[in-house]
Protein backbone atom coordinates (compact mmCIF):
# COMPACT_ATOMS: atom_id res chain seq x y z
CA UNK A 1 0.00 0.00 0.00
CA UNK A 2 1.21 3.47 -0.78
CA UNK A 3 3.46 5.66 1.64
CA UNK A 4 2.15 9.51 1.40
CA UNK A 5 3.84 12.31 3.40
CA UNK A 6 2.48 15.66 3.46
CA UNK A 7 4.64 18.51 3.48
CA UNK A 8 4.92 22.50 3.53
CA UNK A 9 4.80 25.61 6.09
CA UNK A 10 3.37 25.40 9.34
CA UNK A 11 -0.45 26.65 8.68
CA UNK A 12 -0.71 25.28 5.49
CA UNK A 13 -2.79 22.58 6.01
CA UNK A 14 -1.17 19.60 5.80
CA UNK A 15 -3.04 18.03 9.07
CA UNK A 16 -6.17 18.92 7.91
CA UNK A 17 -5.66 17.35 4.29
CA UNK A 18 -4.17 14.14 5.66
CA UNK A 19 -6.96 13.68 8.11
CA UNK A 20 -9.22 14.34 5.40
CA UNK A 21 -7.62 11.78 2.86
CA UNK A 22 -7.67 8.90 6.08
CA UNK A 23 -11.60 9.31 6.36
CA UNK A 24 -12.24 8.82 2.77
CA UNK A 25 -9.72 5.66 2.76
CA UNK A 26 -12.12 4.58 6.21
CA UNK A 27 -15.07 4.98 4.22
CA UNK A 28 -13.67 3.12 1.36
CA UNK A 29 -13.02 0.18 4.56
CA UNK A 30 -9.30 0.44 3.51
CA UNK A 31 -6.86 -0.02 6.15
CA UNK A 32 -4.41 3.69 7.27
CA UNK A 33 -2.26 4.46 9.68
CA UNK A 34 -1.74 7.57 9.98
CA UNK A 35 1.34 9.49 11.91
CA UNK A 36 3.48 12.43 12.55
CA UNK A 37 6.67 14.07 12.71
CA UNK A 38 8.00 14.97 15.18
CA UNK A 39 6.25 12.86 17.34
CA UNK A 40 4.36 9.75 16.21
CA UNK A 41 5.45 7.48 18.94
CA UNK A 42 5.48 8.04 22.80
CA UNK A 43 9.11 8.59 22.79
CA UNK A 44 8.83 10.98 19.85
CA UNK A 45 5.91 12.81 21.43
CA UNK A 46 8.28 13.45 24.46
CA UNK A 47 10.87 13.78 22.15
CA UNK A 48 8.86 16.67 20.45
CA UNK A 49 8.66 18.84 23.45
CA UNK A 50 11.92 18.67 23.76
CA UNK A 51 12.31 20.42 20.12
CA UNK A 52 9.46 23.23 21.07
CA UNK A 53 11.52 24.49 24.18
CA UNK A 54 12.61 27.84 23.95
CA UNK A 55 15.34 29.94 26.14
CA UNK A 56 18.79 29.40 26.18
CA UNK A 57 18.59 25.75 26.33
CA UNK A 58 17.07 25.65 23.71
CA UNK A 59 18.94 22.44 21.46
CA UNK A 60 21.84 24.44 18.96
CA UNK A 61 21.02 23.82 15.14
CA UNK A 62 22.76 20.13 15.28
CA UNK A 63 21.26 19.15 18.24
CA UNK A 64 17.66 19.96 16.71
CA UNK A 65 18.67 17.77 13.53
CA UNK A 66 19.54 14.85 15.34
CA UNK A 67 16.18 15.20 17.49
CA UNK A 68 14.23 14.82 14.67
CA UNK A 69 16.26 11.82 13.15
CA UNK A 70 15.99 10.20 16.61
CA UNK A 71 12.10 10.86 16.24
CA UNK A 72 11.93 9.73 12.55
CA UNK A 73 13.60 6.55 13.04
CA UNK A 74 11.61 5.71 16.00
CA UNK A 75 8.19 6.09 13.85
CA UNK A 76 9.89 3.91 11.08
CA UNK A 77 10.89 1.65 12.95
CA UNK A 78 7.75 1.02 15.42
CA UNK A 79 5.20 2.75 13.24
CA UNK A 80 5.69 3.14 9.20
CA UNK A 81 7.43 -0.03 8.78
CA UNK A 82 5.44 -2.29 11.13
CA UNK A 83 2.32 -0.83 9.18
CA UNK A 84 3.31 -1.06 5.52
CA UNK A 85 4.37 -4.85 6.01
CA UNK A 86 0.43 -5.21 7.56
CA UNK A 87 -0.89 -4.27 4.07
CA UNK A 88 -1.83 -0.81 5.61
CA UNK A 89 -1.94 2.94 3.82
CA UNK A 90 0.32 5.00 5.81
CA UNK A 91 -0.21 8.64 5.66
CA UNK A 92 2.49 10.76 7.60
CA UNK A 93 2.53 15.00 8.45
CA UNK A 94 6.28 15.85 7.49
CA UNK A 95 9.44 13.58 7.14
CA UNK A 96 12.98 13.78 6.23
CA UNK A 97 11.98 16.59 3.48
CA UNK A 98 10.73 18.63 6.26
CA UNK A 99 14.33 17.97 7.75
CA UNK A 100 16.02 19.01 4.60
CA UNK A 101 13.74 22.44 4.27
CA UNK A 102 14.00 23.73 7.76
CA UNK A 103 17.44 23.12 8.77
CA UNK A 104 19.49 22.65 5.71
CA UNK A 105 17.25 25.77 3.62
CA UNK A 106 16.39 27.59 6.68
CA UNK A 107 19.22 26.80 9.19
CA UNK A 108 22.00 26.31 6.66
CA UNK A 109 23.11 22.99 7.78
CA UNK A 110 25.20 21.35 5.53
CA UNK A 111 22.74 19.81 2.39
CA UNK A 112 24.66 16.78 1.26
CA UNK A 113 25.37 16.09 5.01
CA UNK A 114 21.26 16.18 6.11
CA UNK A 115 20.36 14.42 3.22
CA UNK A 116 23.00 11.47 3.98
CA UNK A 117 21.50 11.60 8.03
CA UNK A 118 18.03 11.51 6.54
CA UNK A 119 18.60 8.59 4.71
CA UNK A 120 20.20 6.47 7.64
CA UNK A 121 17.33 7.65 10.10
CA UNK A 122 14.73 6.62 7.56
CA UNK A 123 17.22 3.47 6.81
CA UNK A 124 16.52 4.00 3.08
CA UNK A 125 12.73 4.32 3.42
CA UNK A 126 11.06 6.91 0.86
CA UNK A 127 7.63 7.97 0.64
CA UNK A 128 5.49 6.68 -2.56
CA UNK A 129 4.16 9.97 -3.11
CA UNK A 130 4.86 13.58 -1.34
CA UNK A 131 2.10 15.95 -1.14
CA UNK A 132 3.58 19.63 -0.93
CA UNK A 133 0.81 21.83 0.20
CA UNK A 134 2.10 25.29 -1.67
CA UNK A 135 1.35 28.50 0.10
CA UNK A 136 2.46 31.97 -0.08
CA UNK A 137 4.59 33.08 3.16
CA UNK A 138 2.13 36.21 3.48
CA UNK A 139 -0.86 33.99 3.47
CA UNK A 140 0.95 31.76 6.40
CA UNK A 141 1.83 34.31 8.51
CA UNK A 142 -1.92 35.39 8.64
CA UNK A 143 -2.50 31.94 9.53
CA UNK A 144 -0.02 31.70 12.52
CA UNK A 145 -0.62 35.30 13.97
CA UNK A 146 -4.62 34.39 13.69
CA UNK A 147 -4.09 31.20 15.36
CA UNK A 148 -1.95 32.88 18.10
CA UNK A 149 -5.32 34.17 19.99
CA UNK A 150 -5.33 29.83 21.48
CA UNK A 151 -1.83 29.16 21.57
CA UNK A 152 1.89 31.06 21.67
CA UNK A 153 4.04 31.16 18.48
CA UNK A 154 6.19 28.55 18.84
CA UNK A 155 10.10 28.32 18.27
CA UNK A 156 9.64 28.15 14.42
CA UNK A 157 6.63 30.26 13.88
CA UNK A 158 8.57 32.99 16.10
CA UNK A 159 11.85 32.99 13.32
CA UNK A 160 12.50 35.86 11.06
CA UNK A 161 10.71 35.71 7.60
CA UNK A 162 13.95 35.19 5.80
CA UNK A 163 14.08 31.77 7.57
CA UNK A 164 10.41 30.92 6.46
CA UNK A 165 11.40 32.63 3.00
CA UNK A 166 14.69 29.94 2.81
CA UNK A 167 12.60 27.13 3.78
CA UNK A 168 10.02 27.81 1.32
CA UNK A 169 12.81 28.55 -1.45
CA UNK A 170 14.27 24.89 -0.17
CA UNK A 171 10.83 23.48 -0.69
CA UNK A 172 10.56 24.51 -3.91
CA UNK A 173 13.55 23.20 -5.40
CA UNK A 174 12.92 19.91 -4.12
CA UNK A 175 9.23 19.71 -5.51
CA UNK A 176 11.20 20.55 -8.83
CA UNK A 177 13.89 17.79 -8.97
CA UNK A 178 13.38 14.03 -9.74
CA UNK A 179 16.06 13.85 -6.87
CA UNK A 180 13.97 14.14 -4.40
CA UNK A 181 10.80 11.56 -5.53
CA UNK A 182 7.63 12.08 -6.93
CA UNK A 183 5.82 15.65 -5.78
CA UNK A 184 2.23 16.76 -5.97
CA UNK A 185 2.28 20.33 -5.45
CA UNK A 186 -1.32 21.59 -4.07
CA UNK A 187 -2.46 25.24 -4.31
CA UNK A 188 -2.81 25.10 -0.53
CA UNK A 189 -4.65 28.27 -0.57
CA UNK A 190 -7.89 26.46 -2.32
CA UNK A 191 -10.71 24.63 0.18
CA UNK A 192 -10.55 21.72 1.84
CA UNK A 193 -13.02 20.39 -0.89
CA UNK A 194 -11.05 21.11 -4.33
CA UNK A 195 -7.92 19.97 -2.07
CA UNK A 196 -8.93 16.46 -1.42
CA UNK A 197 -10.23 16.10 -5.00
CA UNK A 198 -7.52 16.63 -6.60
CA UNK A 199 -5.54 14.56 -4.28
CA UNK A 200 -7.63 11.46 -4.75
CA UNK A 201 -7.51 12.52 -8.74
CA UNK A 202 -3.50 12.08 -8.07
CA UNK A 203 -3.95 8.27 -6.43
CA UNK A 204 -6.80 7.28 -9.02
CA UNK A 205 -4.24 8.29 -11.73
CA UNK A 206 -1.68 6.26 -9.89
CA UNK A 207 -4.10 3.29 -9.76
CA UNK A 208 -3.85 3.30 -6.10
CA UNK A 209 -7.37 3.78 -5.75
CA UNK B 1 44.30 23.83 28.23
CA UNK B 2 43.47 19.72 27.50
CA UNK B 3 40.17 17.92 26.55
CA UNK B 4 40.36 15.18 28.43
CA UNK B 5 37.41 12.18 28.09
CA UNK B 6 37.32 9.48 30.63
CA UNK B 7 35.87 6.06 28.89
CA UNK B 8 35.15 2.34 30.18
CA UNK B 9 32.35 0.05 31.13
CA UNK B 10 29.90 1.59 33.49
CA UNK B 11 31.56 0.74 36.99
CA UNK B 12 34.93 0.88 35.93
CA UNK B 13 35.43 3.94 38.32
CA UNK B 14 35.47 6.75 35.29
CA UNK B 15 33.59 9.00 37.03
CA UNK B 16 35.74 8.53 40.61
CA UNK B 17 38.95 9.43 38.74
CA UNK B 18 37.41 12.63 36.96
CA UNK B 19 36.31 13.85 40.01
CA UNK B 20 39.71 12.84 42.36
CA UNK B 21 41.39 14.45 38.91
CA UNK B 22 38.94 17.51 39.13
CA UNK B 23 39.92 18.03 42.76
CA UNK B 24 43.37 18.03 42.27
CA UNK B 25 43.45 20.74 39.55
CA UNK B 26 41.52 22.89 41.37
CA UNK B 27 43.76 22.60 44.41
CA UNK B 28 46.13 23.82 41.97
CA UNK B 29 44.48 26.63 41.33
CA UNK B 30 43.85 25.28 37.74
CA UNK B 31 40.12 26.49 36.43
CA UNK B 32 38.20 22.82 35.19
CA UNK B 33 34.52 22.66 33.98
CA UNK B 34 33.49 18.84 34.24
CA UNK B 35 30.86 17.32 32.54
CA UNK B 36 29.43 14.38 31.39
CA UNK B 37 27.51 12.07 28.66
CA UNK B 38 24.64 11.43 28.12
CA UNK B 39 23.92 14.64 29.98
CA UNK B 40 25.64 17.41 30.57
CA UNK B 41 23.20 20.19 29.81
CA UNK B 42 19.76 20.28 31.21
CA UNK B 43 18.20 18.90 28.20
CA UNK B 44 20.69 16.81 27.50
CA UNK B 45 19.83 15.73 31.14
CA UNK B 46 16.31 15.23 30.12
CA UNK B 47 17.60 13.31 26.55
CA UNK B 48 19.70 10.88 29.27
CA UNK B 49 16.47 10.08 30.85
CA UNK B 50 14.62 8.86 27.47
CA UNK B 51 17.67 7.22 26.70
CA UNK B 52 17.26 5.08 30.02
CA UNK B 53 14.31 3.73 29.45
CA UNK B 54 12.87 0.29 28.72
CA UNK B 55 9.69 -1.52 27.85
CA UNK B 56 8.25 -1.74 24.30
CA UNK B 57 8.96 2.34 23.67
CA UNK B 58 12.74 2.13 24.37
CA UNK B 59 14.26 3.40 21.56
CA UNK B 60 15.57 1.78 18.97
CA UNK B 61 19.25 1.00 18.11
CA UNK B 62 19.31 3.62 15.87
CA UNK B 63 16.88 5.67 17.52
CA UNK B 64 19.48 5.82 20.91
CA UNK B 65 22.38 6.44 18.67
CA UNK B 66 20.93 9.78 17.64
CA UNK B 67 19.67 10.96 21.30
CA UNK B 68 23.48 10.61 22.11
CA UNK B 69 24.48 12.56 19.15
CA UNK B 70 22.04 15.37 20.39
CA UNK B 71 23.06 14.98 23.84
CA UNK B 72 26.94 15.40 22.21
CA UNK B 73 25.89 18.30 20.01
CA UNK B 74 24.19 20.47 22.85
CA UNK B 75 27.25 19.37 25.65
CA UNK B 76 29.36 20.18 22.55
CA UNK B 77 28.31 23.84 21.79
CA UNK B 78 26.84 24.51 25.63
CA UNK B 79 29.73 23.20 28.06
CA UNK B 80 32.55 21.70 26.24
CA UNK B 81 33.44 24.42 23.53
CA UNK B 82 32.52 27.76 25.07
CA UNK B 83 34.97 25.93 28.61
CA UNK B 84 37.80 25.17 26.30
CA UNK B 85 37.77 29.00 24.95
CA UNK B 86 37.69 30.53 28.17
CA UNK B 87 41.13 28.73 29.32
CA UNK B 88 39.77 25.92 31.10
CA UNK B 89 40.27 21.76 31.46
CA UNK B 90 37.37 20.10 30.29
CA UNK B 91 36.85 16.86 31.42
CA UNK B 92 34.01 14.38 29.71
CA UNK B 93 32.66 11.33 31.51
CA UNK B 94 32.10 9.62 28.24
CA UNK B 95 32.42 11.10 24.44
CA UNK B 96 32.14 9.76 21.09
CA UNK B 97 34.17 6.40 22.08
CA UNK B 98 31.29 5.47 24.14
CA UNK B 99 29.30 5.20 20.78
CA UNK B 100 31.62 3.44 18.50
CA UNK B 101 31.86 1.13 21.45
CA UNK B 102 28.23 0.19 22.71
CA UNK B 103 26.26 1.63 19.36
CA UNK B 104 28.92 -0.03 16.68
CA UNK B 105 30.55 -2.30 19.15
CA UNK B 106 27.75 -4.03 21.53
CA UNK B 107 24.79 -3.48 18.41
CA UNK B 108 26.55 -3.85 15.64
CA UNK B 109 25.39 -0.49 14.16
CA UNK B 110 27.80 0.11 10.64
CA UNK B 111 31.01 1.27 12.08
CA UNK B 112 32.35 3.68 9.61
CA UNK B 113 28.47 5.74 9.67
CA UNK B 114 28.47 5.92 13.39
CA UNK B 115 31.84 7.17 13.32
CA UNK B 116 30.90 10.12 10.57
CA UNK B 117 28.33 10.68 12.69
CA UNK B 118 30.05 10.83 15.77
CA UNK B 119 31.98 13.99 14.05
CA UNK B 120 29.55 15.60 12.94
CA UNK B 121 27.56 15.35 16.45
CA UNK B 122 31.27 16.98 17.58
CA UNK B 123 32.11 19.51 14.72
CA UNK B 124 35.27 17.80 14.46
CA UNK B 125 36.30 18.09 18.08
CA UNK B 126 38.39 15.47 19.52
CA UNK B 127 40.21 15.04 23.22
CA UNK B 128 43.48 15.96 23.61
CA UNK B 129 43.82 12.29 25.77
CA UNK B 130 41.29 9.34 25.95
CA UNK B 131 41.26 7.53 29.34
CA UNK B 132 40.11 3.73 29.39
CA UNK B 133 39.30 2.27 32.43
CA UNK B 134 40.20 -1.37 31.69
CA UNK B 135 38.31 -3.70 33.81
CA UNK B 136 38.25 -7.37 33.60
CA UNK B 137 34.01 -7.74 32.62
CA UNK B 138 33.64 -10.09 35.72
CA UNK B 139 35.02 -7.48 37.83
CA UNK B 140 32.43 -5.04 36.29
CA UNK B 141 29.62 -7.65 36.47
CA UNK B 142 30.43 -7.74 40.67
CA UNK B 143 30.43 -4.21 40.78
CA UNK B 144 27.17 -4.00 38.98
CA UNK B 145 25.38 -6.63 41.20
CA UNK B 146 26.43 -4.67 44.41
CA UNK B 147 25.22 -1.34 43.20
CA UNK B 148 21.64 -3.43 42.47
CA UNK B 149 21.07 -2.86 46.26
CA UNK B 150 20.61 0.74 45.64
CA UNK B 151 19.31 1.15 42.57
CA UNK B 152 17.83 -0.89 39.71
CA UNK B 153 20.02 -2.04 36.65
CA UNK B 154 19.43 -0.03 33.84
CA UNK B 155 19.03 -0.75 30.18
CA UNK B 156 22.29 -1.29 29.12
CA UNK B 157 23.48 -2.93 32.60
CA UNK B 158 20.52 -5.86 31.99
CA UNK B 159 22.33 -6.72 28.55
CA UNK B 160 23.65 -9.95 28.07
CA UNK B 161 27.06 -10.94 28.87
CA UNK B 162 27.81 -11.01 25.13
CA UNK B 163 27.11 -7.06 24.90
CA UNK B 164 29.29 -5.93 26.95
CA UNK B 165 32.28 -8.28 25.65
CA UNK B 166 31.19 -6.95 22.27
CA UNK B 167 31.50 -3.27 24.24
CA UNK B 168 34.87 -4.24 25.69
CA UNK B 169 36.20 -5.74 22.54
CA UNK B 170 35.82 -2.80 20.68
CA UNK B 171 37.62 -0.46 23.20
CA UNK B 172 40.54 -2.47 23.26
CA UNK B 173 40.61 -2.06 19.23
CA UNK B 174 40.64 1.79 19.81
CA UNK B 175 42.94 1.94 22.46
CA UNK B 176 44.90 -0.37 20.05
CA UNK B 177 44.83 2.16 16.67
CA UNK B 178 46.34 5.33 16.05
CA UNK B 179 43.43 6.20 14.18
CA UNK B 180 41.23 6.66 17.02
CA UNK B 181 43.43 9.51 18.92
CA UNK B 182 46.16 9.25 21.75
CA UNK B 183 44.71 6.78 24.63
CA UNK B 184 46.03 6.19 28.28
CA UNK B 185 45.31 2.52 29.18
CA UNK B 186 44.45 2.20 33.00
CA UNK B 187 44.43 -1.13 35.03
CA UNK B 188 40.80 0.13 36.80
CA UNK B 189 41.16 -3.00 39.54
CA UNK B 190 43.76 -0.42 41.22
CA UNK B 191 42.90 1.90 43.50
CA UNK B 192 42.32 5.66 43.46
CA UNK B 193 45.12 6.77 44.91
CA UNK B 194 47.20 4.49 42.28
CA UNK B 195 44.29 5.61 39.50
CA UNK B 196 45.41 9.40 40.27
CA UNK B 197 49.09 8.94 40.46
CA UNK B 198 49.18 7.32 37.29
CA UNK B 199 47.03 10.03 35.19
CA UNK B 200 48.93 12.75 36.86
CA UNK B 201 52.20 11.19 35.67
CA UNK B 202 51.11 10.94 31.79
CA UNK B 203 49.64 14.50 32.32
CA UNK B 204 53.30 15.64 33.53
CA UNK B 205 54.69 13.74 30.51
CA UNK B 206 52.94 15.91 28.13
CA UNK B 207 53.60 19.15 29.84
CA UNK B 208 50.37 19.64 30.92
CA UNK B 209 51.17 20.18 34.51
Amino acid sequence: MPFIVFEGLDGSGKSTLMQSLSQELKSQNLPVTTTREPGGTPLGEQIRNLLLKNGKDAPTAWTELFLYEACRRQNVDHVIRPSLEKGHWVLCDRFWASTSAFQSGGRNLDEDKVLQINQWATDGLNPDLWVYMDLPLEEAQKRWENRTSFHPLDRFEMEKLSFHEKVRDYYNKMTKSQKYGPWLVLNATQSTETLVRELIQELKKRAWL
